[in-house]
């Protein structure tokens, strides 16, 4: 394990303590002895890759300065904050899409003793955020800021969920309904801001910037969660499931994938025929006949295509920005998620 | 209607446009008529004392001075957003708890077009309050002290429903553990700080007020949510389904109601017994059984000398407040809820 690996992990047991005896709530032991399990079993499971990322943007944006111990904790903490939004989110959204595996174990609803107590786990979740930013950056000049910032990514992330929900709906009536236009929407709003601009812009926060400055940054950031998020539709197909940590069903969900949209538009009227009939069914042969389709037209070689004109087209806007802090930043996370498997 | 309810739902209009043109999503069609009939269908159906008391409150604070129409617009938004806390919290208790029916309609995520999208429906409701306050209240001096109100107090809120969840756990393999310390504790975090300190707290922040001198006012606050929470677990078995707007079914749900603590307080080793052997079974008969022991006990005399007694000592504490505003706003609180049907 690198070293700011188990520094960000040494910070979790503090705030997970910290809030395990917060003052504004008064603990019994068997509640105490509740979130423990909940946050253990839900926060630091991941590839920690978002919230890891605030440190490694705050360093970059430095410039090479050392940071001081009460910086790392300070950029810790606040990757923490993004670790928790993801797995309130993530939480939430396997209730929703009744999930059967995320990270490799069963979905928290899905253990006997849960089930949905785990909605309520999720807002818990949701709560610890401000809790921690208060306990930490109260007084600091940034502190509004922080919190307006967690605030509307937020909202856009639910927002995004509520398209991607509605539009299953829509899609189970008419498949043709799902576009690219369509499917950049969904996926901007619940992915890109939360897991790419967030990370960056608490960094930026910390830094003294000013975010109003930093419009730029943001929508190639955004443009850079777009890409993220169609590797994650391919890698629901295409991934092996030991390696992504779940077993993908988009297909059986009825969901607007980046490879179904795809599809409906690279498919002859045969195909398009099958596709209607066979998507969005939870019946393996029809999820084969999908896949088979997905294959017919060389979907991955569509998709290795899109990835590295993506790559270029992001490298290009990147180059282009005035500051080479900045630059670093965001080849950075470009680097961590080209080409990636899980 | 009287005037100042026919105002606030004027303001809920206004409040209701904006957050359907929100900048910080890019709506399509189909979402914007989702959340329109998400808001009228969870947000404005209630008795909405909540949200109407932040203004009495503010006003009775005033001393008689009259409002500018900027400070009742203000008031009101400030209003609505307790309002549409509540309805986070109902939309996602009701899933929780598994309820048929809220304020005489079926559960939003009972309608056959929702289902569990409710769980993302109660984040959106939630995720519109610091969009309200922001819009409305960012460049006021105490914006972040309102932040810092609605942070707080949803987190006590959602401990509060975390024990209530947890406990009826713990409930069910022993009904012993139900005690009066416990269900004094559920009843605080998970009613009254949002339903009595949350509307007050608002009003003081308007007129210039430091919270922290008023650690009084919201110990007296909880005190009366903790009494208007026994009240509903009265009115679940006592009131008339009609005027309290749904069926309580906290007999069968083996809620950790004020009503079975007094029970199990009272009765004798026989009557024990049939209470732990049919409190908490979804059968017409056991539930029967559990109601003929409270009356045989006579719980109803037993509530309504808990009543008087609360009564009068919530009337002791706030006449000692030296404060003649303040007594006045918390005299207003309790006149409303005293002896209240529904
Ligand atoms: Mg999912
Ligand atoms: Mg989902
Ligand atoms: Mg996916
Ligand atoms: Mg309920
Ligand atoms: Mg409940
Ligand atoms: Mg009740």
């Amino acid at each position: 394990m690198s070293d700011l690996k188990a520094k960000f992990l040494e910070v979790y047991s503090v705030l997970k303590s910290e809030l395990l005896h917060d003052p504004a709530f008064d603990f019994t032991d068997n509640s105490r002895q509740w979130v423990e399990r909940m946050l253990d079993y839900n926060v630091p499971g991941g590839k920690l890759n978002r919230g890891l990322s605030v440190i490694d943007s705050y360093k970059l944006l430095k410039e090479g300065g050392e940071l001081t111990d009460d910086e790392v904790f300070l950029a810790c903490a606040l990757g923490w904050c993004v670790e928790w939004l993801q797995a309130y989110f993530l939480v939430l959204d396997d209730i929703m899409d009744n999930s059967h595996t995320r990270r490799g174990q069963p979905c928290w609803f899905r253990l006997p003793k849960v089930g949905l107590i785990a909605a309520n786990d999720g807002i818990v979740l949701r709560n610890h955020i401000p809790r921690i930013i208060k306990k930490h950056f109260k007084g600091k000049p940034y502190y509004v800021d922080l919190l307006d910032l967690f605030n509307e990514v937020e909202f856009q992330t639910a927002c995004g969920q509520m398209i991607d929900l509605i539009t299953t709906i829509e899609g189970e009536k008419d498949l043709a309904k799902y576009s690219i236009p369509l499917h950049h929407r969904i996926v901007q709003y619940k992915t890109a801001y939360y897991s790419f601009y967030l990370p960056v812009a608490c960094a930026l926060l910390m830094a003294g910037e000013n975010l109003e400055n930093h419009t730029d940054v943001k929508i190639i950031l955004v443009e850079m969660g777009t890409y993220f998020q169609v590797q994650d539709d391919y890698l629901d197909c295409y991934g092996h499931p030991d390696v992504i940590g779940k077993i993908g069903t988009d297909i059986e969900d009825y969901k607007c994938s980046w490879l179904v949209v795809k599809a409906m538009e690279l498919a002859n009227e045969e195909q398009k025929k099958l596709l209607i009939d066979n998507y969005g069914k939870d019946d393996p042969a029809c999820v084969a006949k999908v896949k088979e389709i997905y294959n017919a037209i060389n979907l991955q070689g569509v998709f290795e295509e899109y990835e590295s004109k993506s790559y270029e087209k992001l490298n290009n806007s990147i180059e282009a920005h005035p500051s080479k802090a900045v630059q670093a930043v965001l080849k950075s996370f470009l680097a961590k998620i080209y080409k990636r498997q899980k």
